[in-house]
């Protein structure tokens, strides 16, 4: 790399410059409070694991995200952090070991190998909630209503959340006796939405005419909520597990919208995002003309087993800057004092003293002009009859020091 | 590794449980406030640069703490950051670009190969400030009055100001014609304070007498600020240079101690502690009883060169984790109140009103009995003559959920 060029960054590798890092940085500690407020406990979990703790039943997607490195005092492998879930259910398996929920949240980087998406970054500061140990409904409606909570604290209430449920195709996966191969393979085309492709692997491997075609009405199962209607009918010869799974949609759906009666809901039956992960309800919330999802959340009950103690999970997360970028931009924040350099101690206790009251003051530096426009001062601290005083610039012309 | 110990985290690197992560993010938020009211900006650099941008005049110690990996993108090195200020830098230099001062400051995790001491952790959170485009003394007076509001900001009075000049010795190696190599050695010597090899050095390669006089004086030079008079005789032959140092380090301590009368300053004209990346005023500050420093700062004017824009700076850092460890213990935090598991809209509201209020409610999941240790509930919301009204749990054995 040339001296010119030092200063580049890698592609999808984001610095945050003052203005959004202060907004960013806002929303932030509004996220922490609403999360605190509603009973769930920070944390904060180290930047790197061994990769063996950190890649625990998450499929290969994470794994391909994560960079690995060498731990220099035992040679063994250890992973930069590409997600933060993992993390919190090994220290609710193991650190914390409470008996009954635990509520866990955080924010924090975490840094993937390639963008998830051709304009993701790869350097997403991550923000969720985990709420271990409740395999009843009630921990999803939480989970969903503080998800609904963070878009409103982060004023974005035009996203639609979109749910669905992994546990209809694979009780429809089991009912026609797919093997490991064969479920994996029918899940990557409905991941697509192939429909034609669909249509030719289930004419090959589903021989039961009913399954067969149940398979093939999934894709289309997607809407408002007469989704459940015409699932109800398709569905009337499907297993109790798929039953039970339809059921937990619409119930988790009914109590949410009870308590949030303007959310937009869209579901989707055939919905499988994070299949090799979750194991019930899974969720999203979507942004208007926006193909990424801004918060992903679902069940995820076994993950905890490879620590010694599965538990019942649930959660989301969302990328804090995404989250940010989405607001509506905000009024200006209050301008700052600028106080002209001195050495006298009278000035040095006006200024300590408007700074302890919550105001930003700014010194000036010997020999240095001031520059409005950057130090972002609209008054200044001028000496007027022996006594310090806070008066506005009279005019842009007279914000230069004497 | 088997699933038993898949929980094990690698040596020195830590996690962060509640009670100690809310604690922390205190801290955090009171000194980022703190900075913001001294008219610094946040900044949110990227965890991850291309390795040249990363280890830019920082010397060997950098290099080797930086995790390397490969931008699966490009093919190139990138380093996992172990330090922020070179990233802050690269930011002054190129992507603010502001005319006059500029004032930044970060809180992030950075990541080391290897513990820096024995009982280091390789998993700090830097918290610090950078003041960029002012070469005289008020931006060192500015930053080491901004180091001790952090320390009163993390109720951490009773720790001592060490100040050093890495010109003192710089001007003296210059005085006597070291070459780069010596120079380096007797800067290897000076640092472990090897008094014998130093005399023995200096013996060997410096053959003025009066300046070998000078350098095997200059470990001894350390102590309260009586170390100038006994300097000020001892350098009377030193060159301007030397002279200069001197003064800058008498004036910006009494600059700051006229600020701040109770702060106790050691001296240690041999400090070169970041001497490959210093250029002036070195300070840190200790806790008793603790061997290293728990704040590091200086003046390093010359790092935006390699980004095509040098400019004088000065700054300081410490871990906000281990500052956080050395605050004494607060009262504990209010406790929560906690809601029963049920589906009547009035709770609901009830629980939202005092969620908004700021109170923390933590709601009950169906078939869950209340763990009052682990959910740290004090009250209960109750219904009461057709109202919600929150009362205090009457002793132990009621709070359990009838």
């Amino acid at each position: 790399m040339s001296y010119a060029d030092r200063w580049l960054l890698p592609d999808g590798v984001e610095e945050i410059l003052p203005a959004e890092a202060e907004r960013i940085e806002q929303l932030r500690r509004r996220l922490l409070n609403l999360y605190h407020r509603w009973g769930y406990d920070l944390v904060i979990p180290p930047m790197v694991e061994f990769t063996e703790s950190l890649l625990i039943g998450l499929g290969r997607d994470i794994d391909l995200l994560t960079f690995k490195v060498t731990d220099q005092l035992t040679g063994r492998s250890m992973g930069i952090r590409a997600d933060i879930t993992p993390q919190t259910a090994r220290m609710d398996a193991h650190s914390l070991k409470r008996r009954g929920p635990n509520r866990l949240c955080y924010a924090g980087h975490v840094l993937h190998t390639l963008p998830r998406s051709p304009l993701a970054t790869r350097t997403p500061i991550q923000v969720g909630v985990e709420l271990y140990g409740e395999a009843g409904l009630d921990a999803d409606i939480e989970v969903i209503s503080l998800l609904l909570e963070t878009l409103g604290v982060a004023e974005l209430p035009h996203l639609h959340l979109e749910l669905g449920h992994v546990g209809i195709y694979r009780a429809l996966a089991e009912q026609a006796g797919l093997a490991a191969g064969q479920e994996e393979t029918l899940f990557e085309l409905l991941q697509r939405k192939a429909t034609t492709e669909i249509a030719a692997w289930v004419n090959d491997n589903v021989s039961d005419g009913e399954l067969a075609a149940l398979f093939l009405a999934l894709p289309a199962l997607a809407g408002d909520s007469t989704v459940f209607e015409r699932a109800q009918q398709l569905f009337a010869a499907g297993s109790a597990e798929l039953q039970a799974a339809l059921d937990e949609l619409s119930g988790v759906a009914d109590a949410v919208q009870r308590r949030y009666p303007g959310v937009d809901f869209y579901f989707d039956l055939s919905e499988l995002r994070g299949y090799h992960y979750h194991t019930g309800l899974v969720f999203a919330a979507y942004a208007p003309g926006l193909g990424n999802a801004i918060a992903t959340g679902g069940r995820y009950d076994h993950i905890g087993e490879v620590f010694g103690r599965g538990r019942p999970a649930t959660g989301f997360a969302a990328d804090l800057i995404a989250l940010n970028r989405l607001r509506a931009p905000e009024a200006a924040e209050r301008a700052g004092i600028y106080a002209e350099a001195s050495d006298d101690a009278g000035q040095w206790r006006a200024i300590q003293q408007l700074r302890d009251s919550g105001e930003r003051v700014v010194c000036g530096l010997s020999g240095q002009a001031l520059q409005c426009d950057e130090s972002k001062c609209d008054r200044h601290l001028v000496l007027e009859g022996g006594e310090y005083v806070v008066r506005p610039f009279a005019d842009p012309d007279e914000a230069e020091p004497r």
